[in-house]
């Protein structure tokens, strides 16, 4: 376990880099029986992949997934699933100059000093093209939550830079290109990303991950909590520097009265807590919130050092997301399904029999 | 490993009720030849206990640490050690109350659901006194990285509901009830707390831990990348919302030209990333903010159901923290100390015998 | 994890030295509403302690164990259980020989190249008493396995040295200090062992342990077979040199037509697989045998060397076991049971609700 | 963790059917800077391809290997290395009778009942291909631990089936079919494996592994000792019923004056400890010998039933190893080269700074 898997019960473990043969992952633990073919995973890799729009990266892989094992006959065996995607859109190019130095906002001088060796090609193993083997592995965790437990999970983008988002429909979301709940927001997130793109820079984004149906009970006591676990599969991530379960960072200015979720017959009164709490699920909605940074990766001379400690200047030219924010949506809901199939199994190890008399109060009041 | 364990190579196992026999963990992993003796740990436990200010629970828990193993003739012997903190302060008082109910904000509810039985003595597992034990371990992780890597991790307040605490010197942290770096803002704290508390609520909060001369290197690439580690940490702190590293949440109104930190021969130019690159330590300051919730437990009437499904109205009289997040500071600090031991470990396992010519440039300009 | 804990969902903790203030270890996962008294616990430690005939040690231990938590009302919560046995019976003595000196046979050279610092009273962490751990943790195996599914767990010794003990019934076992399965063999034991004492050596043995009622499906396929997690857990009993499932070694000279189990109907026809095939459980009762190795404190002069590297010449005087196989049973016993709770609940996870219209066979015809 | 991989620091996650798209598995944790090349890998991949002589299945699988990732330049980068080997030989026929019936001695029966569901072809994933994946990442592991420690691992068969087969000569050992150490007994063991095939039946054999220069003090004390965790992935390999270290059952009859390997300065007197002593190494060779049990599939009648639970008789024809024992060593060395490996790291990060006065001691004398 050198950092490449997640998961206690259904593990995924990744492997890749972006201008390497390809990447893919190992998932095990799934249950069997499930009815799975490439097109479900297929499905959900359509959603991330680039190309898409002028406001994502035009790097063009159709991203392809091959499953290697696992499947029989259409369903799922309980044996390992492997998947694999090869890589196809390696422009051959001279990489001799990123070799040697390290961009800012970027893992080269990380990798460099931990591992004495990289591959530079693209990012290497810290490519956000490694996000892709993600969703593949959380298309997996959604349909069987989906079909188990009638679980949904969906994400839509909050703000990108300075422009604001707000909730609407969960409808629109698929329909344009910034994951956006409000269609009437995407002619203004157009012109802003535009903006962006010819100041030759990039911006930081925040989005919002809902899961519906999570049953009460789900999760552990005290240190893989069920939010904690979230947060650590969210911080993941490459580019999230913030993550916040409920009420978030606004609990600071709340009060008790206000904050803790009053419970009724009819339901909870209201969800600060975001679906989680001692780090067990309410039956409440799950709800995450994360902040994106801006794309390291931009057209402008930048201060750096290279190998030989010399100071440089660099800027990085190239096929970049203006807001790598924007594709962070699928990736997010992947995430979020990984942890959540992986506490389904652990409850039902544990606490599998447990009967109790108590109703469940429904997660909403009305 | 069903909750109660966290760290692969410095791993804690912790156990222990509120009101039961006494609380404790099991610390196995820690290098061999470290000087430890109960004054070591006990020194951070007393920065936690209840009872040192009217700010905070006037429960009085002497939370005298024995160790029960492991440390032979002043120092440790590689093998695991066991603390043991026994309970000395449950007051004998009828519980049947609060058993046969589930409090607002706490996890009687989900305990109930999940496993059909629950000691509800103070909130049995899920009392925040379990964090006690954290910060017994986190103690011999601080210890062993401040004398082997020089590393120094410090927590402060900086903000208790709307009052913001500006960040002033380490020097007068531990010098008032509110771990404040600005003693010039205790009086206002001080009449703010009172206020509360007469108003018979409670308030949120926001901290900030520091880990200075983290070498560059630490982490993993994918999944256990040193933040996601961090927020998993920090996430399992009770009534922790949200965690941010480096810019946090700020990173998404910042421009890629701003926010990715240059590099030069002299340090880094800025610290946005908050000591982080690709989930790797850059030898920055590690820089983590999390927000605590308002504490659940307050004197006010609220909405509650019984374990029947009936509406009841419920108020919680007791030894309760108006702000939780006050005492929470050393316990931040031990979960990062916590995270960081089990990376050096790891690190010290897959490359500790890399070498590279490169200068490792200091964390900071100037 | 270095090397104190064992199991993934049902998992122990272990701490303690021989002659430290205590031993113990931590219960994790154990499903809720189990329950449980240290009486339970204290039967099975019994069955283990020393003094019980001359046979074995004449270290008085009473081995008392208290529960510190997990157990609420006569139940277990589903939270951690500490349990916690002190030491009382440290003689008091000069251990500056043995700090040393590295005796043949145990684990005093390989501890001190590993750590660099050893606790050499009673061998420290390397001595059996910790197995009195494992014991304890067992019998909370044992006990569910027995409640939730039938399932006994039963050992006896199959040979002492040269004396073969053949299997008349279990109905003895209990009854004899040497867990004999055939009471017409008790005489030539005691006299064996006698002489063994008085010629100042030890002698190995061997032991049976087998686990009935074990339904057909638990188990992993490929690398956490259930046999290899017995084979892991037996050979983890200090002294245990040999680990056979089924068969054993007698596979070697078996045909394949001999050794295949044919099914039928009414049954498999013969239990050559010891009750396990592809990893998986068949129904069939899990057939164990475990080799262990003659106790090494003898007091006989053998050669060694001291720290200096020197040549010495040292014997082991004080209260050891002059078959330290006797008191292996209940703790073989133990292993196994921790091994198959562990199956049972990673089974319930991944597979607890597969259905399958095939009748299952029963484990043996007739 | 479903069963699929194994390591904590070295992990090795396998995937794959035996007639699906591949077999193959990510090795995770391999330190950087490690030369590698697929012809590394192929070349013990060769050593246990079927094929290669009339004693071993005729199956004509390639068993091309094809490194996915975590390569660069001809370099491990200390990111993931995936291995990917395409099946080839699917011989495309009805699997009908084989799907709906249990093979004896075969885990088609436990599978049925655990999962639901099961790849019949070639037994899926309890086909015995999936070895080849553990050959394959147990060359990277050889190849690092010579390359950094000098340690030498090396199996050779002892028995097959009444045939014994004394120790000679490493020299030989790949020189002939069988993995001889004695060239003398070649005929012998051709005449002999001639004899059960024509009489439609299998042998079951024993093997022995040895590892030279593993240094003193790799494992751990308590529950994932070296022999613990050998004896883990040896009875993790299919067929094997038995393991031993060192004297193995042998130390059952033996005395403790015997038994005991003396220390002098010049080195161990003996190696009965088979090279560990409190689950630590020695330093002297780790001494390991396993029983793999008869092929079970052979082409005489044997009873079984069907998936209606009715009496049924079949015989197995194909492609089948009349000993699968004789292509076990590469297995097994693969298996402890893969044990080593993982402890070789995990003794560098706890104790990889311990620096002792004391002279290491030689493994053997003379």
């Amino acid at each position: 376990m050198s950092g490449n898997s997640m998961g206690l019960l259904f593990s995924v473990t990744s492997f890749g880099e972006s201008h390497g043969p390809g990447i893919g992952c190992v998932v095990d633990g799934c249950p069997p029986g499930l009815e799975l073919s490439e097109a479900d995973i297929q499905a959900e890799l359509d959603r991330r992949k680039p190309g898409t729009s002028r406001h994502v990266t035009q790097r063009r892989e159709p991203d392809t997934v091959e499953i290697l094992s696992g499947v029989y006959e259409g369903k799922t065996t309980g044996t390992p699933i492997a998947l694999l995607i090869r890589n196809t859109d390696q422009r051959s190019k001279d990489y001799g100059n990123i070799a040697d130095t390290f961009r800012p906002g970027h893992a080269d001088y990380t990798y460099w000093h931990k591992y004495g060796i990289r591959d530079p090609r693209g990012g290497g193993r810290s490519s956000a093209r490694e996000t892709a083997v993600r969703v593949a592995a959380g298309a997996i965790a959604k349909k069987w939550l989906r079909e188990k437990h009638g679980i949904v999970i969906r994400g839509h983008m909050t703000q990108i830079g300075s422009v604001e988002i707000p909730f609407q429909s969960w409808e629109v979301v698929n329909d344009n290109p910034f994951f956006a709940a409000d269609a009437s927001k995407v002619d203004e997130l157009e012109a802003y990303m535009d903006s962006i793109r010819k100041s030759l820079d990039s911006v930081g984004a925040r989005l919002r991950v809902v899961a519906e149906n999570v049953p009460v009970g789900w999760g552990e006591p005290v240190y893989d909590r069920l939010d904690a676990d979230i947060a650590y599969a969210m911080m993941n991530i490459n580019a999230v520097k913030g993550v916040e379960i409920g009420a978030g960072f606004g609990c600071v200015t709340q009060r008790g009265s206000e904050h803790g979720d009053e419970l009724t017959p009819q339901g909870f009164a209201s969800n600060h807590a975001g679906g989680v709490l001692g780090g067990i699920s309410t039956g409440q909605d799950i709800e995450v919130s994360i902040a994106i940074k801006p794309t390291s990766s931009i057209a402008q001379p930048r201060r750096s050092i290279n190998k030989a400690g010399e100071a440089i200047e660099m800027e990085t030219h190239g096929r970049h997301d203006p807001c790598v924010g924007i594709r962070a949506t699928p990736i997010a809901e992947a995430m979020l399904a990984l942890v959540l199939i992986d506490h389904a199994l652990r409850h039902r190890a544990q606490c599998g029999d447990v009967h109790v008399d108590t109703p469940r109060i429904p997660g909403r009041i009305g």
